[in-house]
């Protein structure tokens, strides 16, 4: 049958094929709490990207998730996820053209075009946002508005044709249950929530800044950059 | 100041030590989640420790996150944190004398020693449950009384002296943030609780299995066996 085109070994099963996109110093929950639900949706498969096959480094440092294909290995997928990353790792991964070329051209061919937290600003400089009711991390909101003109939009995610663009890092999951129902059916996503235990009971009442108030505000974002690499 | 020794290497800075014990099979969001609210404790670092260092795939066989420590060289943590696992995993390794022996030998040093969903049959495994309070994953609450002992108990996470452990999956992260009000304190951990945004909002409210129904519990069942290796 000879050697496998790359596009054959990023889809080793048939039906639904989901790529999760990794870079130096994304925010792991962004990216692993989809993908636990998004890997259980029958027919669907889940593979995990970046610029180079092997481990990737989160935001802290202190965590490796592994990629297992090459963005050149990756040429189309029904689901695209963009995870966000502390401000350092965003940036970053605006500036690398490399990544958002990727990104603009899986997005031509999707059926949803996915981003969890600042996952947004990456699809905002793709320039698929423009005009776009979307969502992001709250600390990032009016970036997303005054940068690359999206409509910010209430709510732990915001659909808008095929773009769904998550709220901060714990709202993928949330994204993920909802996306699971379009993908298969209600019924398959709300067993999935169910194989999660997601029957969520925060100690606080403090998980948006709303919520939260202006001190702890200022505090969480000094805890995630002395935390940051 | 000659060579460093292994638990020099395990011990970048002072302050709290957070081992993530990572095992093939191991579900990823009960590690992830915790470790996303952990890393960020002031004054704590978390390591992730398996049997080798390098990549450990998890249930799904689908994704790889990297053991940065090997067990031998990981002799003692604040806190220590052991996932679930599908039923091949955990069974793998609650037969699997190396980890378990490690669970044990670092749980007579542990400030905490904590579960997330059927982690607890291998802190069971280790004698640690016998007589205690303790929850873990909907469907395996039976197994962890009469294998091991334990006293079952309602709620996302059980404290019982020093052993916390949590019900399945995402309850990771509501234990985590309890946690982190014990290694910091409250005011932190409810900025954390903002850090990654979490205002859970889950489409469909079957997250438990009184909520959901037999008919789900079946269905969750058999997705999670359809999408394990």
């Amino acid at each position: 049958m000879g050697l496998e085109t790359p596009e054959a070994v990023a889809s080793p099963r048939r039906g639904m094929q989901v790529a999760i996109l990794l870079y130096d110093g994304f925010t792991a929950l962004d990216a692993v709490g989809p993908y636990e639900v998004l890997c259980r949706v029958p027919d669907t498969s889940v593979v995990t990207v970046a610029k180079r096959v092997g481990p990737v480094r989160t935001d802290t440092g202190v965590l490796g998730l592994v990629a297992d294909r090459a963005l050149h290995q990756v040429r189309q997928a029904d689901v695209l996820l963009v995870p966000g990353a502390g401000n350092r790792g965003v940036i970053a991964a605006m500036e690398d053209a490399e990544i958002v070329d990727w990104v603009r051209r899986l997005h031509k061919h999707t059926t949803w075009t996915t981003s969890v937290c600042t996952g947004a600003l990456i699809l905002g400089t793709a320039g698929l946002l423009r005009g776009v009711p979307a969502t992001t991390y709250w600390a990032s909101r009016t970036y997303l508005e005054t940068t690359f003109g999206a409509l910010p939009a209430p709510g732990r995610f915001v659909e808008s044709g095929k773009i769904i663009t998550a709220a901060g890092v714990s709202a993928g999951v949330d994204m993920a249950l909802h996306l699971a129902a379009k993908l298969a059916d209600e019924r398959t996503a709300q067993a999935l929530q169910l194989a999660i235990e997601y029957d969520p009971q925060p100690p606080f009442d403090t998980g948006s800044p709303e919520k939260a108030g202006p001190d702890l505000q200022q505090l969480a974002l000094k805890l995630l950059e002395d935390a940051a690499v």
